[in-house]
């Protein structure tokens, strides 16, 4: 069974203060750390492109894993929609090159925004299970300062670049267990990229998040026979400390401080921010149950629970 | 075990005389049929777009198979590099919503050009199984007439707009047997898009095509414990008569004959060539035991061996 070996990341040191944009947009303090919950965005530098921020968080793996040899990879996935290219070639193919990867490695992107990981975490298990392979990289890095509009009150705010990668392979601490997904193409145009700069309605995503996280969580541990007592912690897409702290509060089963809440230092990084709450909070703590929600572009849901190998 | 239940396609009716395409570059009727292989490339009409063609070929598979209902359909996934829009949202969440389907649907695009349905196959697969889904669809729709420059004599008269839909089940006629993958980002230049436009080193790419799919095809029959005369047809990515032969000839264990050639009426329609095959030469045949192999933008490759159930 392929389940979460390892996880890195790469967040770039240079950003934005965002006390001193709020204030461009009117916005005091408490505004940017109670509702958006980011002091600091950071940012990718000019030049670096997204296969550099992928590498950067490889890198980051393979020097916490010794014992990973790059030769060893032979499945990686990047999660984006917004990879180097013009659409072709993808960026995984990018990265294999820029890592030194084997060229026997099946590589391909998967185009998802916030609820990416959830749904990453079961693409390249599955295929690696159906192929017959062993190592794998699972990689998210969508650097919305690409497309995101400085001038744009309802965005400029709230997202951050980084990058994380997962090592996927056999005897790992952290099992997949039972997993949930959805989507509903009638809210497209609530998040999307138009003549280059991305635009959210940001009322509407809120409301679709609010109605439809509890509610999936709920359902996801029906389904799997668990309460929310059995959950030792919840790690959701950062959105913002608004979205986190109003979904933790619908979800009346759990104690509210189980949410982990920890975007202040990164912004929201789409895909990145369920791997880096896993990083940060869960892979080396005594955790033994977790349940994750990503949430977003597409309208786009999953939500997994995850679980300590016996 | 998920496998391959049914396939349909959608081929727009209007399109271009190649023939006529190819007077204008001095190429004669012999060139065309012989080194090109199409004498018609259907074309998508201005206002189609990716997620219509989608929707075109699905409903073709619905038709065709009226036990299976919309909603019954839990995972969608869309291979293609020329998306709805740029960038984000996917094309599988439009798809979800213009086909009607239940929002409980796991939705996402995976991007991969002209190898892109070997890997589709086991993605899809794979996450349909780690994630006990019941009933996928896997759509291919990758229309080349978006990026194509029509003065560009390397690419104008190769590249076919279609569709096609693969409905992924239990108890399916065909079942993945083993498959094998690789990539080679060093070449990703050899076909890639600039400020719009599709660009590629023609001669590179046959290279590539020539050294490498017959070499891995070898490789896959040894590491299965089969023969070339298990094998009862290879359906290799169309991406010219030139191509499809030169491997048929390279692979010097078979019948070039076992390499079936059928792109007349279609061009190189991308990650549909395969499908396409399959549907019209495969499924209902007498064959047992079927080779495939995609090779293109990357630069990415994949074969797999597929095989009736017992």
């Amino acid at each position: 069974m392929i389940g979460i070996k390892s996880i890195a990341s790469y967040v770039p040191a240079q950003g934005t203060d965002n006390y001193e944009q709020g204030a461009r947009f009117g916005k005091d303090e408490s505004f940017i750390l109670g509702k958006i919950g980011s002091a600091f965005l950071p940012r990718k530098a000019p030049d670096q492109e997204t296969s550099d921020l992928c590498v950067e968080a490889a890198n980051a793996l393979f020097a916490a894993n010794p014992q990973l040899s790059r030769d060893a990879i032979d499945a990686l996935i990047v999660v984006t929609q917004n990879g180097d290219e013009e659409g072709l070639p993808h960026t995984a193919a990018i990265v294999q090159d820029k890592l030194g990867l084997s060229t026997a490695v099946a590589a391909f992107d998967v185009s998802l925004g916030c609820s990416g990981y959830v749904y990453g975490l079961y693409a390249i298990k599955g295929f690696m299970e159906a192929a017959g392979l062993k190592n794998g990289l699972l990689i998210t890095a969508d650097p919305y300062s690409k497309i995101v509009d400085a001038d744009d009150r309802n965005t400029a705010m709230l997202f951050g670049d980084a990058a994380t990668a997962t090592w996927m392979g056999e005897d790992a601490s952290w099992q997949l267990g039972r997993a949930s997904f959805g989507t509903d193409g009638s809210g497209a145009d609530h998040l999307k990229v138009s003549d280059g700069v991305f635009f959210m309605n940001g009322r509407q995503v809120f409301n679709f998040a609010l109605l439809k996280v509890p509610a999936h969580l709920q359902e996801l541990l029906l389904a799997s026979g668990l309460r929310a007592e059995d959950i030792d912690a919840f790690c959701i897409h950062q959105g913002s400390a608004a979205i986190v702290d109003a979904v933790a509060r619908r979800f009346e089963e759990s104690d509210p401080d189980k949410f982990i809440k920890d975007m202040l230092e990164t912004g929201n990084t789409v895909s990145s921010s369920i791997p880096l709450l896993l990083e940060k909070h869960v892979l080396n703590s005594a955790f033994k149950r977790v349940a994750l929600s990503g949430f977003g572009v597409g309208l786009s849901w999953g939500s997994a629970i995850i679980h300590r190998s016996d």
